[in-house]
């Protein structure tokens, strides 16, 4: 036998490939590391202070230093790639996103994702494929749930349509949803100098804008050694060869990446908003490259109490990131260096 | 006293420094942490299930999770390179490379040679250095063990040539001394889903091509990074305003950085293969740079069963990595694209 | 309230925001982990024995591997950028600089600065702030200690100018203040073969001068890297689009990336002078860039012993950095090359 076996290769699902209510186990689980959480700091030089101090962490009321929360993501979200976007034209969006419990180095991490929309589009070619992706810990217990949607090729355009399905999606969490990943925080101990900022949940008003200031360029190691360390392998973001040739002639940066860079570049505003607990929605509206320098400013769209909680309150944000645009002007969602439109829930303590 | 003191500082052996039968003791010995093998997983993508997932690997049989083989490879090459390579003009070949005990984050590596061939070049100006090198973990284990060879400037052309000795080296490390790092592995335990493929040892057969499809692309941040983290000093690897002037005018990437990038391209077609036991022969065809885009392919030159295990099977491996060049056509070894001609052991569950 | 909120965000303190006396503590504390000491590695190359292995460490009297103190420095460092340096216009100088601790994985790092010294320059734009910064660990316990002067600008050219106060710093540390964070050194137990080099105190003589050979060519993935983890949050290192339109058309290298390439790099020479005690001074002479080439050489400017201590004693070294230079020739202070000019203390185990 000396033929070639393309068989023993991934190639990626196919739009026809997917079943509503099919329940894909992904490879392969991942064990989140001390030097992960090193690491997302350098990527990142996020700075926010329960993730960078063990001290600050249990201060507060955490067993231990939690690693960012969308480094959990990123890792739970790379499981999935193989199986569900390898063939993906686009990362269409996020909804419904909750981080149920926090994550912990030493912890491993893996994925499931369950088919839970279908919708062939009218040139055959192509279908929009929604699936509700887990991720779990060594414990069993699920840490996050989002549902992402996606636009798949076919690979027989001849193939035929499933019966079309649309999942419902709640426009946002409901703050009622909200906290389960944050213990309860020792308000006394959450000491405003050492968090960096002394803006607690009561000085956020709805409506009101917030300039980042900051910006930070992206180098390809820089989005290649993230994109890597998640275990992502969409092909998009490391193969020049192809990319080259391709309808960007370049890399395209994973847009997680700019996600975290938006994050990050928050805490200028935002630093003692230190849990995301739930991403209500989200949209790469543009896509990064190397080489871009990446601004970000935030609304408040809501402000919440958490029914039952006196520790904490939870802000509605509306982050957007640029490129090459500073944000001092609050740049729209129609502003063309507008690259990613975040709706997202942060955790902040509230005042003694 | 106010002269330089050159003396200090190591500018490595000559060829006519090295004795036959000599053992040097490398500095520095270096402790595997669990932030390399994070790295590890930024700078080349590896998803080997036991290495990524401490729960996986425990499952199998594994103590621990074990750090990615190449990775302890690496980092008993680098220590090797400060008294053997310094000078070398190339880095030949490799053979009879055992993986002897896994390596755990929190293992002390150091590393030893030993002189075992000499032969100057007709040339009077260069000669042939072989040697054997022993990785050793802190309980005095050795953890690997590998010829390799290279060809070393002579300081001074006329110094006289040592009495020619040749090694005897094996063509392939026989299936018997194969496996001693593979703790015994408990196949129902090892999920296929989790792997990342259903494909184990019954499935491959001799001859059989598998191109691992995928390309990566290299940066000159990112094999510095790789290279420094080995500690491996050779100095073509960093030095742009030495290398600038040089023979390519750029700096050359790390020849293992290409065996580490091939490994984890392989993972497409080969999730299951996931220890290797052995490297019976390497060789750099042509050099790598910053901006080649590294494609793989595999050819199972041999499977073997391991004497007296019925949990484990072995596939002799000849992987070849191309550079900017596709491997969907299974280019040969005399293809201009060809970087890397790595002829391997790599052990693969058992159906149960 | 639809208001822009400027007030949420870090603007930073100009000269007439900082008082005589005042003690600021700084945002945010952070665990260093094992990752760090990955990534210090990956970044630098760095060699140095008893950071470098467990094994080493151990044998010779600490209770651990410690972290190198340029990482303790760098993160101490960063953590007062956002309240001293944000609108500095230079970083003057260092001076006083005391390791008093060893910092290992697992310790957290918070720091303070106080103010000692005020002086508006005639311009009446911009003023030099003296600070001593302390880095304390997570037993309150300070493991360094140093004073940096900057040039900051002022908000408001009119702001009255503050009672001039110039701080009295020592020329250097004297050596009866060394070595609070080296444990008593097992010398039978320091092997010259692992750690790299036969050379110990007594082998150093005042005058001596050491090229360090090597070449190290920074990239901007590289500096970047270190910058952010050390949660360093100067705009120079990372924003092109503004750099770009700045001085320099580029961004800027953070001084403390050359003085950790320099002190990676004296490890050819200075092996076994593997713990920084203390650093007299320094100056980032010229700016650096990615892309150049950092080399060093050493010269001894004096040796001395320890107070009650037979173990070690102290090499005072002034190392000077170049790009694109190397370092053979001992180019002085005044060669346009020179990027750094640095005067430290480091310990070197005696002969038996």
């Amino acid at each position: 036998m000396s033929e070639a076996s393309p068989s023993k290769t991934v190639a990626g699902r196919f739009f026809e490939d997917f079943r509503l209510g099919e329940v894909i186990r992904h490879a392969t689980p991942r064990t989140v590391r001390d030097g992960d959480a090193s690491l997302y700091t350098a990527l990142y030089g996020s700075r926010f202070a329960p993730q960078s101090a063990e001290t600050f962490a249990r201060a507060i009321g955490y067993p231990a230093s939690p690693i960012d929360d969308l480094l959990a993501f990123h890792v739970v979200f790379g499981k999935t790639v193989p199986d569900v976007s390898l063939n993906a034209v686009a990362n269409l969006g996020y909804a419904d996103c909750r981080f149920l419990k926090p994550v912990y180095p030493g912890d491993t991490l893996s994925a499931t994702s369950e088919v839970i929309g279908l919708k062939e589009n009218s040139n055959r070619q192509t279908g929009v494929v929604h699936v509700r992706s887990r991720g779990v810990n060594q414990r069993g217990e699920t840490v996050l749930d989002y549902v992402r949607w996606v636009m798949v090729r076919k690979r027989d355009p001849n193939a035929p349509a499933p019966t079309p399905h649309a999942p419902k999606l709640p426009e946002k969490v409901a703050p009622s949803d909200l906290g389960s990943a944050c213990p309860p925080i020792e308000r006394a101990a959450f000491d405003i100098a050492l968090s960096g900022s002394p803006r607690l949940f009561e000085d956020y008003a709805q409506g009101e804008k917030i300039d980042h200031v900051d910006g930070m360029t992206v180098e390809e190691a820089e989005h290649m050694i993230a994109t890597r360390l998640y275990q992502n392998t969409a092909k998009v973001h490391f193969n020049q060869a192809s990319e080259g040739q391709g309808r960007f002639g370049r890399r395209l940066v994973y847009g997680g990446h700019v996600i975290s860079l938006a994050r990050a570049l928050s805490f200028n505003g935002l630093a003692n908003a230190f849990h995301i607990a739930a991403i209500n929605g989200g949209r790469h509206v543009a896509p990064l490259f190397a080489g871009d320098t990446v601004f970000a400013w935030s609304e408040v769209v809501e402000t919440a109490a958490l029914p039952g909680r006196e520790d904490i309150g939870a802000l509605r944000l509306r982050t957007l990131a640029t490129k090459d645009q500073p944000c001092a002007g609050f740049p729209d969602g129609y502003d063309p260096s507008v690259v990613l439109d975040l709706d997202y829930w942060a955790l902040v303590p509230r005042r003694v």
